[in-house]
């Protein structure tokens, strides 16, 4: 097996995602929902099709396409059509198979129409760039570790094979939900990055509203979005894998 | 006096930007000191005259500018020539009198010589695009906070514009520095940025190792690098301010 599919392996680097996520989230909260920055024609680009997200998100991969982002087993991009590498290729084999796989359609829908809402205040406060920032990195963390669900089905699969194949086979995806599934971790984790959370959201002698999202906005969102769409991600692979 | 000139509203900006630093400085501090990315030549861009710092830092500004970015008070770029905006201009006024500063290029230099190898483990990872990702958000931060010496300048001379015109007309640098300095007010920041830093470097049921920077590195480079930094811009304004 794989260096990076061991189980230790894929914990730690899960585990050290919920920092990039509760940060990145932290980030996006000081400033208000700002709904102008999400819709189409809401504020013009012009030359651009899309809304000002999408502009800076789609130029910010093309940048990172440029430097071979995206020829990374666990980078997944928002947008298609992206420019190709300016630097030499590698190729340092993949711990996965390669799939089509890519949900970021539905993460960025999600982030946009319950997330944002969920974390900021509503309103807007005219800070348009540095939302959009905020909202870049954020969008790349929760697709890295949405993603990453196809390396944790890999390990699972090479685990355990036998248990899989007759599920895969028959195209059982109720099954294989249920056999990747485990409560007791969820719960584990929920508690965690909302220890986490209420770490950093705490106020350190700044005055108060620095810290504007609840604590346990993030153990929500990781209960209401970012583990089962990391679960769809893991069957879908698992679908594919044989 | 502009409302963000007001002592109340410098404090929570500049309180909330620690946030900002420390969470940048802990992404970052993640992957080794990889030091060929900051060496002109050292990682090739084909067709690009930098390092492959410079090249990401290089297009993210140029992204950035075309939205304005920095048409804002509050933020200077590393690059000059940078694309011109394709955004509408839009003029909010500023609070603060239009000058030349930019020490960009100093804090680049020591950011990559000094903080860089000060958080991260030395050697090299090939977490080339990852680190230079946060190392484009901890400049900056760290830009951002630094040239915020101008907002303050602004408002400890409105407060009290009878003591610093003799010093501005005599040219006197180290009157004014003295003037500016507060050694209980550093002190009592040194102290939040630390306590911050090691509430944010927690293990939290994480694998030991997860956060690898020192809690007291923040502390650290605020003493020896931002506060001086800041200082330094808020001379340099108060000398163009009459």
């Amino acid at each position: 097996m794989h260096a990076s599919l061991k189980l230790e392996s894929i914990r730690s680097v899960l585990v050290r995602m919920e920092e990039t996520i509760i940060f990145a989230l932290l980030e996006r909260a000081q400033f208000k929902a700002n709904a102008v920055i999400y819709r189409t024609g809401g504020l013009a680009v012009p030359g651009f099709a899309g809304s000002f997200l999408d502009y800076l998100l789609h130029g910010t991969e093309a940048l990172h396409a440029t430097v071979r982002r995206y020829t990374s087993p666990d980078e997944y991009p928002f947008f298609t059509g992206l420019p190709a590498p300016i630097l030499p290729a590698i190729d340092l084999g993949s711990p996965i198979r390669k799939t089509g796989i890519n949900i970021n359609a539905k993460i960025k829908r999600v982030y946009e129409d319950e997330i944002v809402p969920f974390i900021c205040e509503p309103g807007d406060d005219q800070q348009y760039g540095s939302s959009a920032v905020a909202d870049v990195a954020s969008l790349q963390a929760v697709s890295k570790r949405v993603h990453y669900g196809m390396f944790v089905a890999e390990s699972k699969f090479l685990s355990d094979e036998n248990a899989f194949v007759p599920l895969i086979k028959a195209g059982d995806r109720d099954g294989l939900r249920a056999r990747i599934s485990d409560e007791a971790v969820e719960e584990r984790l929920f508690a965690r990055v909302a220890k986490k959370a209420a770490t950093y959201c705490q106020e350190i002698e700044g005055p108060p509203g620095v810290h504007k999202m609840r604590p346990d906005a993030v153990s929500d969102i990781y209960r209401r979005w970012i583990v089962p769409f990391t679960k769809d991600v893991e069957v879908d692979y698992l679908l594919q894998r044989l």
